[in-house]
């Protein structure tokens, strides 16, 4: 009997081109369905049983990517356009369900439709689930671009494109240029430990708030991200992503966490929400590394709650507003420094104070 | 004799309260223009005189703030929107004036207007220039809201304003509204090792460079900022300001710096931009650490030159295209990982050898 | 009826001076054991009942601090020369028990024996756990150099002597010049998930393997500390230390990570190591950052675990072995790498997968 | 005519074999000659020639290797324990050697004995020299232990040997076990801007300074290293190092920064040691990241100026006393803080103030 395999499937890959690339195996479709539409999911299954897949199972994964990823990277203040979130973020769930789904159907290798570069990153993510699993490389021609999930949209897979060359504008799908005349849109993002949990006072899980503020920033053009990027490999490429719900909503999370935390916990965060990106990016999501991060980040995150207002206008995601029982403005008004220049021991004293009164309050 | 006092003076404070507070002192006022408006500077001169000051003086500095003090922000991609750099970039200026003008005209003791935090950032900045000058405090009152310089504009001086209270619109002085209908501009931003010196080709003095870019940069509603921020005295407050020039630039110039320098050289030249805008922050500009860190900074802008293409429009400064002939782009497309994934070795090695064809080739 | 005051008693404090100095309050003497000599506790306390404290009250808390202070510090590679840590790891908890006392007596102040510097850290400190608590500072006077507890001691609290002149041998008290002839003693340090449980195969009581340790590093010379170190006044000050069985643990503790954590988690640790360190120095025990700090430690400890070999001789505790059931060393010797250069997806993924072979095989 | 291979020779190459190895190019062995054994080079030159070189050179590169690459690391406190200093440091001046003697015979390609992961160094390090020149890899079986070089020596190469065996006595060479009844030597080390100039008072170029410490420490038994080590291919390994000199000047100077630089730069600085040490571990030392680091250490070392007293005794190094014309300790004893508590303007300003008293008076 042949060797199985498991094959990542999406609307980039040709079912066709990668059932021949892996003659010698018995391939297993799998569609890990982390925000693409509807209709691509149905096709993409339908396209790989009729290439001669021996199976193509869907997975929906929308909610567990919203919540075991998305929510952490909204924690972390992941920044949207320093690192490759897209397809970073889904990568670990990705490999997850291959490395399951393997297990389950006695495959020996799996596959998924990654740029070079990525290979590194899907490599190391498979090896720390199952480190004896093969990871086969999809060529790249069946790859093409415009794959997308919930936290965003890659414009162009063209790795070696022109930095100079600006994308053109149909390439955007996600985002609109702003309407001559669009007027602002004002949304208050509520966080509860920071998770978002309500837009305008209207609880949601995350998956749909995350749709919902996706197509109200789309439509503002907020999010669009064009940068030259490191990749592990030593090359610097060019990366134009769009994410416009997740630019919105990290705004307003890392906003909040100025209100909330004090200034040397804001400063070694900042250290290690770097550090969670990183790991992100490169394929680190099972390591030692980010799971620690996350035990502090998740440390940290019993004081963000509150609401953040923002306002929506050409391309840009504004906090006008943030409120919170958490806060650490406003205690100390009629503090100890009234009546002269502060002590060194008032200053230095007065984060740990503050928020004691608002341990206590609360 | 009386003691001679050296107060800087600006459109924000009140000569006649100053020469009132210092009675025991002999008041000399020191206009130092770091980009207010020609009016105001010519107006305070005259109130100084009227109210009883000795004599009042003016410096135009606006070419020494640009090039001394300006161009290293940039340089560093100083964050406009995190750190204290209004007032805080100026302040070292200013203070240099008032400790050479005292020191000229025998005065034992300098002031300026602050909020009480500035104060100790004041206090810290004179004392590394003179340690036995004596720095006292004018009373906040006769301070106002608005003062500005060649890099930005503080829009509420109202430290404890309520952080959910949105600023009205009229609040906004340097940057407009965008407006319905208006079209993107672009516009290409010319740097020479980290330093800019042109805009759409035509070169221009830093002074002049950075007011075009700022006006055009207003018009579009770039660079405002509304942010809650940490004192040095343990306190939150809200800063809201606005820069659109400096907030152009540094955008342009740090996406030139990720086309022409390696990624190891990136991810700690952020670690020493953070401190150099603390040091401006806090009041260290003086300190061998703000020094030592521009002598790694001034090291790295050897490769800093080329072009970048800003669109200009609805609030953002979004880069579209970047190009240098000190570009580590592109120079390795028949690199050694054709046909076959890279060896750690070429990987590792890759930065470098790209950096030195591009020193060959330069 | 007076108000009341709790005061730290110590060996280094007279109490009669401190009566004097408190007389507008009720004074209540509390000793909190922390490992100083039982004679001396003994002592303290009756000599506060005859200088007129209305109460006297003594807390055994080595166990306390061995288990909550002295553990953290070790799986935080505490460095023993260049932080505060003597009295440093001890001012959180000789604080919490004042708060406690001071709301179970119902008074309205605390005091310490403190010098000027660390007067900041504890009104930091106490100020985090009941921010309306009053602290005094008990004139220095009646301050005197040789306090010590399980940790280590201070040699010297005059904190401006002479950098140049050397510490007579005299001065040391719990570390021994090494004697002529004296043979190396080797020890067996065994950690479970970071905590030091046994020496020589024997389980002790971390108390207990403290006091031994400390016993047996002190008479090779082991622990002594001579540092110019910053104070967050500003000041430099010399501080001449000794922790023989403190660095001893450290240095084994330290020496374990490096066999069984994976190298970008060992360098994202040492900066919170070094952030745990300051933190504890500083006065900021309660803080979000100390307490966030540490549950990034913790949850790298989980693999903390195995046997470390000492060699205790002439001032130096030398690692001369390490072992680890969860050691992420020779799993790899039949690697992919053998037969031709590590590609750079084997390179990247071998930590994540030696990691995960070695959680397989626990 | 055959292309042409320079061979970096040395105590651990067998001529012979590696002119078997390289049959298809002529071979041209060089011996850079870094502070090995005088017998010893000239033994090497005479083997190659005899195995069949074209030409056997050796280069006394002592006094570079000591000005270029020692007093860099010394002046950035290279931990001599935690990165692969040893051949690390010594690698950028033997590949520059390579370079330039390759260039000047018309060779096509250099070697090296390394083992595998210094090869990815080695490759890195010459292709940042010359990014065209071909890298081949002497095969591991010609290398011996031993290896050593001014700043210290490999006692074991054996990469994977068992962590926990301890090393045998007989394995130290630059190092001796602590005599017993031996006396403690002191000894005063002098720095000027950050290089060490003289002992005792006696003045002495690099080299000859070197030499002389590292007998003397050698003899107290100083600076042994038996670390766990991370490699670039994701490998651990043991690293069993001495370097008895260099351990003592790092320690001298280290101690001499803490005395004459300002907190907040000292803190800087250590982030940019552990750059620095890891770009030369590495195989980055050509890189634009260690040459801005080192213009920043270079811009900190004006001030470290002074004299430094060890005692160097059973293992240990130890500072007992320092002093400089430098010094930030003792400016301030009549400051503004006498009187009561400090305000935080005076504790903020003071390090300024006082590095501004120290300069004037200088």
């Amino acid at each position: 009997m042949a060797d199985r395999i498991v094959v990542a499937a999406s609307a980039g890959v040709d079912p066709t081109a990668a059932v021949a690339q892996f003659a010698r195996y018995e391939v297993v479709a799998l569609v890990v369905d982390v925000g693409g539409r509807g209709r691509e999911v149905a096709a993409v299954r339908e396209r790989a049983r009729a290439a001669g897949a021996v199976d193509a199972l869907v997975v929906d994964a929308k909610a567990e990517f919203a919540e075991q990823y998305v929510v952490p990277a909204v924690r972390a203040n992941a920044s949207c356009a320093q690192h490759a979130l897209v397809p970073g973020l889904r990568r670990p769930l990705v490999a997850s369900h291959l490395v399951s789904t393997a297990r389950r159907l006695g495959a020996s290798a799996v596959a998924h439709a990654t740029s070079t570069p990525d290979d590194v990153a899907l490599v190391a993510t498979v090896g720390a689930l199952d480190p004896d699993l093969r990871v086969e490389s999809l060529d790249a021609a069946p790859v093409a671009p415009g794959e997308q999930d919930l936290w965003g949209r890659v414009v162009s897979a063209r790795d070696l494109d022109d930095p100079w060359a600006g994308p053109a504008g149909g390439d955007w799908a996600r985002t609109q240029d702003p309407e001559p005349g669009a007027e602002p849109d004002e949304v208050l993002v509520t966080f509860e430990h920071g998770v978002p949990v309500a837009l305008d006072g209207q609880r949601f899980p995350v998956v749909r708030l995350l749709q919902e503020l996706d197509a109200l920033a789309g439509r503002h053009g907020i999010g669009r991200h064009d940068v030259v990027a490191d990749l592990v490999d030593g090359r610097k490429v060019r990366r134009v992503t769009e994410t416009p719900g997740a630019t919105a909503l990290v705004t307003a999370h890392a906003d909040l966490e100025r209100l909330t935390l004090e200034r040397d916990l804001l400063r070694t965060k900042q250290v290690l929400d770097r550090e969670w990106a990183a790991c992100v990016g490169d394929g680190r999501w099972a390591s030692g590394l980010r799971r620690a991060a996350d035990a502090f980040v998740e440390h940290t995150q019993q004081h963000v709650s509150g609401d953040v207002r923002l306002r929506l206008h050409g391309g840009t995601a504004a906090v006008t507003g943030r409120r919170s029982d958490q806060s650490l403005y406003d205690y100390e008004l009629a503090g100890p420094t009234d009546g002269g220049p502060p002590t060194l021991a008032e200053a230095w004293s007065r984060p740990g104070r503050t928020a004691a009164r608002r341990d206590r309050a609360n």
